[in-house]
């Protein structure tokens, strides 16, 4: 059988759920996979790392490599445990051996079993160990190839940059009193989670380093696969990345697009086809050769293949949704509906 | 070759020299290693944690699951990064990413680059790790088993007891202003410290129940060994937990003390022959078989044969220290000192 090598692109849930697909292609096809990671993120226990330490946030990074873990028990704890979260402490809390052990016991005697922020409440233990792994290897590379190997990953994950990154938007009606105002919103976590309509989205630096291992990945795959997650600030990023734009657009490898099932805040007023005119306004030259959805979430086909049309693309539907209703990707439909496409000849 | 199953009780630097020393006996022995810790700390990040989230204090049982990690380069690896311990944190670190990215970046213009505490500072990995998997997994014995699954550990590590123990004691002349007078220290720390003469030790509680799989490993086991250390907090809290003092008492292995190359602070006022002497004062039924010294730091013998001779025990000199008269023990060292005593027929 041979081996195809394939790139996937995003960041978060979305990314996730890319690779968890990819997984269940395995016994099938055999897949080379690697995950190239947006690095924009700048809310919760990533953003905290990120400004205070000053690497790589490591949320999306720590969740595509729990999506890579292998399927031993060893290793499917050790993926529990990059995702446990702590809790807020609680100081003096009550045990039977602290009989006054010491100054570092609490506050004083009024503290007792008060929830309080510690500096490690809310922060992913995953997140605390890639930190670690990057100051102590001075790499983030080598940090997510030791973390992979701590997690049998079966693919590799990497940084779109080594170094972070800024996302800014132009958003008209970020305040929903003012809906024609136009304001430029700063951080990725401010995008996200707007419902305003996204008019121009930009990185800061305007043109960060592409992580060197990635454009050599983009260059030697056979699939580049885009989506699903938050467009404009999980998958757009990649494609400006001058130098990963320009990779996409000059690898031999066949291109898919992998759409949402729903629109997220950032993209309420998005249609389905507007994502995929989304993708061409960002980089005019993109090719792609497929587009993947769910025909539930379609609706009417016909604007959404006019629209893959527009970027060279053929419209597969296939039933890729979990079926509680909830727009949430079934990781073992999408990944039989990859089968076909990815293993298909040119 | 018969597998001789050997139990090192310690805590710290000491218990860490005997763990590297028992590895180094492996290719001529072969030795099942199981290290039962002291759970007392309460300084530092382990006394923070401990304080804060209610678990055992992680850092000994930390340096005990990296001494016994395994050789190979990626274990090496990920013991490395037990230890990295985290530095002040640097707010509004310069990026240039950054551009206003959100409000999670620094408290304002005007810290930038300076260095403080986010929480994280001053932690080791590992010992955020173990706490990690405390929580996660709910039993500090699990977690243990996990990290040292990780580690690729060459033998395991146990907690003397699953609850926190305070370590107190009644020092005379803890002020050095007021040598005769007899205070009450509270805490690992403080009695570790301290240059006053340790007059009685205890715990709080004064029984806490030990570890069921530390009782079995002494029940089962060939060789209990105890020390290097610091004695009063890491290697007499063994015995003041009644359960594991019973278990040591009539266990059938054979006993071996290794002494101290030199008085730490808690013990400037002990000889050699004190030490000895002090394990009799809190455990007068043991026997020991075996008392191992480094010939230098004993100097005259006379005294430390009569103090082993009163525990049972024959005195072994042998030079188990490294040779820049700093006073640490050299793990191959030592553990060439142990193969012919750990291999020796009844």
């Amino acid at each position: 059988m041979t081996t195809r090598r394939v790139v996937a692109f995003g960041g978060g849930h979305g990314l996730s759920a890319s690779l968890r697909a990819l997984r269940h292609c395995a016994p099938e096809l055999d897949l080379d996979i690697t995950a190239v990671v947006t690095v924009g993120d700048d809310g919760g226990s990533s953003g905290r790392l990120r400004a205070e330490r000053g690497g790589l946030p490591p949320g999306d990074l720590r969740q595509a490599l729990v999506a890579l873990a292998g399927d031993h028990p060893a290793t499917r704890r050790s993926a529990g445990l990059f995702q446990h979260r702590f809790a807020a402490a609680v100081a003096g809390v009550p045990e039977q051996g602290s009989g006054g052990s010491g100054p570092a016991v609490g506050d004083g005697p009024g503290d007792g079993g008060a929830a309080r922020s510690d500096g490690l409440a809310g922060h992913a233990v995953g997140n605390l160990v890639l930190c670690g792994l990057m100051e102590l290897l001075g790499d983030p590379v080598a940090a997510l190839e030791h973390a992979g190997a701590m997690l049998g990953a079966v693919g590799r994950v990497l940084p779109m940059s080594r170094q972070p990154v800024g996302i800014e938007a132009q958003v008209r009606g970020a305040d929903p009193a003012a809906p024609d105002e136009v304001r430029t919103l700063r951080g990725q976590h401010q995008v996200a989670v707007t419902t305003g309509r996204v008019e121009a989205l930009r990185l800061t630096p305007a043109a960060p380093a592409a992580c060197a291992e990635a454009l050599a990945a983009i260059g030697a795959a056979d699939w580049l696969i885009f989506g699903p997650g938050s467009w404009y600030t999980s998958v757009l990023p990649h494609l400006l990345v001058p130098q990963l734009a320009d990779a996409i657009v000059s690898s031999p490898a066949r291109r898919l697009v992998t759409l949402n099932l729903a629109a997220e805040k950032e993209t309420l007023g998005l249609s389905v086809a507007d994502h995929l005119a989304a993708l061409r306004w960002y980089l005019p030259e993109l090719k792609v050769d497929l587009v993947l959805a769910d025909a539930k979430a379609v609706g009417d086909p016909e604007p959404v293949e006019r629209a893959a049309e527009s970027l060279g693309a053929r419209l597969v539907l296939a039933p890729v949704a979990v079926t509680d209703d909830t727009p949430r990707h079934d990781p073992v439909a999408l990944g039989a509906a990859l089968v076909p496409v990815l293993g298909a000849d040119r």
